[in-house]
């Protein structure tokens, strides 16, 4: 290349040169200005994330400032984990540092409740709302629902003690709504958060199953078959320390009532010595209690609907219970704060799944007003107390009798709900009639009976029956339920005319026009059915 | 300044200008490099926070694909209103057009259960795992418990209906753990969640208040003091259609017991028309039902622990239930998932709240297997009828009687924990003994006792009860309650010893000997006093 004449050409050159540092600055400026806004832009959208983290992953601090409620989570002075660890990584790493501290020893001495602030504070500040799928470092217990082998299966563990934690492979908690008691007792330090059980001695009285029905995945989806052998099977998984609760307890009974004694004075039972065990009517039984164990892919089919739907209900519905039921897809179990239910064998609970024996079944859903008050509106206790004369005297024949009582008060609307119904119908415009019996209940509580017997068969299956000879109940929900799942019922029995308390016509009559079973028809007017009115019993 | 002379000069600037325009390439290339790191870091966490909202935001995709689970926040096609606008308006907006739907008209036709996807969802895809203070949109109805004017006070809004969502000031459902139940009838399509009860007729049948006791905050703080009469003090809130529901409901009732009958018999107690209405031994009573509604601070403070703690334990030790108890310090009130309390009243009343008449009190936990089935392993049933006896002789006498039913079974540690313990306390070496008989339940519970009294006496502060003349109760922490929230009790009445059941003396020593009030004293030797065994009550 030649030299180019030095004067016109370094003219030429230097325009160039102003010129590109001329585009270089606009291009600067540009970037400059490129660069602040992209900033304004993600600190603002670093804010908004950050304010949303905080708000739904509340840290709160307990005990060293419990005027100041909680702190977000991006300015967590507390927090001594990696900022990148996930929340169960670290509140397990919080729950093994409270475990070792000396409240926490495995045999705690109980401390007086009092709000001493020199206390070690029984939670961490991180508090986390929710857990999702995948998180690091958790790894739940794989769960083949139905499977015959209790192992492969897998225990059900909704523990959160350490050992438990990252394993559990339920959402809910043991014990029901005693859950709430459980927290109170936590909080006020009368309990040990970590404490499991002891089950020396606690294991069942008798042996029930397992049977074929256990292994099938659709067959049993509102109990654990195993429940009650978690102690047996599940031994060497609660050696290693995984919180594993038995939900079904099986125990025997001597019971007491003076219907019973009653009616071996008036000769309706005789004394045996083995099930009435003496003239006072004694009673021997072998009795259980049966917690809920809901498989949700199970529950939502047999309901009818998608899991996706079943779970959401299950939350919105119940005020936002239990955010887990949206995001832990992958945990398929659930315990739920709801009563469970009691069974009663009056004969050998072998006899139950043993088709060569007469099984008489009354399925009960609890009616405290009745079957402990008394209460004359219902037939619920004298119903009851049929079943059990009925089930006693099919033992002493040779057979089995069980009374299953299942606690759905009121119809599972509860007894406040119940009683206002009761005013509607007291109070009503021509009385209290069979004919507006059930819209009485429609109008308070938005449908005539939430009992929903869907899920009732469960326990009749995990018992092995097989089949029903004599079911005490005119219920035609009961009746569907039971013979839709599989088993047969061979006869019905409606409670005795001369066992209805004198205010309970209004409900039978409207229960039978209804569909009810009766041998006898219901009136062909509901409306001539009236029950008491406010006047017959205020004076 | 001069004009240089070209050629040398003009080599200098050139090289001078160079040197500039290279300093410049270098720096703006650093910046861009900086500017691409920074975009790279920012995106990282911008997807990182990103991705943790949507894990812990999550919305579900119901009706339309159901085998797809749930779609991330970030990429929800299903949002059609403002990505800014707040999570419970766009629910109150989705609300509102669930409820225009045919499905839930005002007077909605049942829809039979079926998964038919043609039915419009009965959910929007979006789910709001919690809500938070100051949440645009959001206005809590104002709550100042204690406050003597009902409408300064407030109503208890639990309500998720589009009427009443933004107005919540309570966390939690209506009917306890009935709400699941309720959640099934809505996935069900059975009952239409935006449903309100029609409350005509079912007012109280007796006026209850106001007290003074009711507009101390710190007095009563386990139920809403107003909970039976919201029909009449926020009529105006119901007809705008807030969504206030009873949580208190009187009625009455005709009771009959074989018990009672048998008292009639043997002329224990006689006939008077207006109580013991028959020679059959028939009781007229005036009977309630009380759901809980916790006030928290009030709780905290009953319990002596901080609120921030108390929130913390319900929510922990539930294994994660209601997680706006830790979002929504702002809502004050809970309605809790456990049982209530049955009121049971015995004569006029007024009476109760009358210091010139006698009272006589039970307070009677919840035992299903003695108060229903008669277990004779402990006193609960006779206890209780003792109890009713009293009352009904007390009211008989010109006084008022009352039964206090608290659903807390098994010591509020719940059926299949005490079954556990019946086991174990009947295979223990050395036999069932009182001395071992609170330890049995330590071992497996934790606790001896989780029915935590701090609260019970709220019910008697709500009728305006000043003294109790007669309290049939050996219990220790029930009367330290009472008496401590102000309430003098005068007598104290154990349980006839001929009303002891045979397997029961275990039970009975055990608690004399841990401070239950008696005439008698425990043996010297609790290991002396041995319940039945297994041996026993298997011939």
């Amino acid at each position: 290349m030649s030299v180019p004449p030095p004067n016109d050409e370094t003219k030429a050159l230097l325009g160039q040169l102003l010129g590109l540092v001329s585009q270089l600055q606009t291009s600067q400026a540009e970037l400059t200005k490129q660069v602040s806004e992209y900033q304004k832009r993600t600190n603002r959208a670093l804010d908004s994330l950050q304010q949303r983290v905080a708000e739904v992953v509340l840290p709160i601090v307990t005990a060293e400032s419990p005027t100041r409620p909680y702190r977000t989570f991006a300015y967590d002075k507390d927090r001594e984990h990696n900022e990148d660890s996930d929340d169960v990584e670290s509140s397990t790493e919080s729950f093994k540092k409270r475990s070792a501290s000396p409240l926490h020893s495995p045999n705690p001495k109980i401390v007086a409740s009092s709000n001493n602030s020199a206390q070690q504070p029984i939670y961490t500040s991180r508090v986390v709302l929710t857990t999702y799928p995948g998180q690091a470092g958790i790894t739940p217990i794989p769960l083949i629902w139905g499977h015959s082998n209790p192992h492969t299966r897998g225990p059900i563990v909704a523990s959160r003690i350490p050992s438990s934690m990252k394993l559990r492979n339920a959402v809910g908690a043991h014990g029901g709504a005693y859950s709430i008691y459980r927290a109170l007792a936590i909080a006020i330090r009368e309990l040990d958060a970590a404490h499991t059980p002891n089950l020396h001695n606690t294991e069942p009285v008798c042996k029930i199953g397992p049977f074929p029905s256990w292994n099938d995945p659709e067959c049993i989806v509102s109990l654990d078959p195993w429940g009650h052998v978690i102690m047996d099977v599940y031994k060497d998984e609660l050696a290693k320390g995984i919180d594993i609760r038995p939900t079904i307890a099986i125990t025997k009974a001597h019971m007491k009532l003076l219907e019973v004694e009653e009616a071996v004075r008036k000769g309706r039972l005789v004394v045996d010595g083995k099930i009435v065990v003496n003239d006072l009517g004694d009673l021997m039984v072998t009795k259980g209690a049966v917690e809920p164990v809901w498989f949700l892919p199970g529950i939502a089919k047999r309901f009818q609907v998608d899991e996706t739907t079943l779970r959401r209900a299950l939350f919105e519905d119940t005020g936002g219970m239990y955010p887990e039921l949206i995001t832990r897809p992958d945990l398929k179990v659930f315990l739920p704060p709801i009563g469970g239910l009691s069974i009663y064998i009056m004969g050998p609970p072998e006899y139950l799944s043993d088709p060569s024996k007469v099984l008489t079944l009354r399925v009960h859903d609890e009616c405290n007003g009745s079957d402990v008050f008394g209460s004359d509106i219902c037939t619920c206790r004298p119903y009851l107390i049929y079943g059990i004369e009925e089930a006693v005297k099919t033992a002493q024949n040779g057979g089995v009798g069980l009374i299953v009582y299942f606690r759905k008060e009121g119809r599972a609307l509860g007894e406040v709900t119940k009683y206002l119904v009761y005013n509607a119908r007291k109070r009503a415009e021509g009385g209290d009639t069979a004919k507006n019996y059930f819209l009485r209940t429609e109008n308070i509580a938005g449908v005539k009976d939430m009992r929903f017997q869907a899920t009732m068969p469960d326990v009749l299956h995990w018992l092995g029956i097989k089949k029903i000879d004599r079911m005490i109940s005119m219920s035609n929900m009961k009746y569907d339920a039971i013979v839709g799942s599989g088993i047969p019922i061979l006869e019905r029995v409606p409670i005795p005319a001369d066992m209805l308390p004198p205010d309970s016509q209004v409900e039978i009559d409207a229960k039978i026009a209804s569909g009810y079973f009766s041998h006898s028809a219901a009136p062909a007017d509901l409306s001539t059915t009236k029950g008491r009115t406010w006047d017959d019993i205020n004076h």
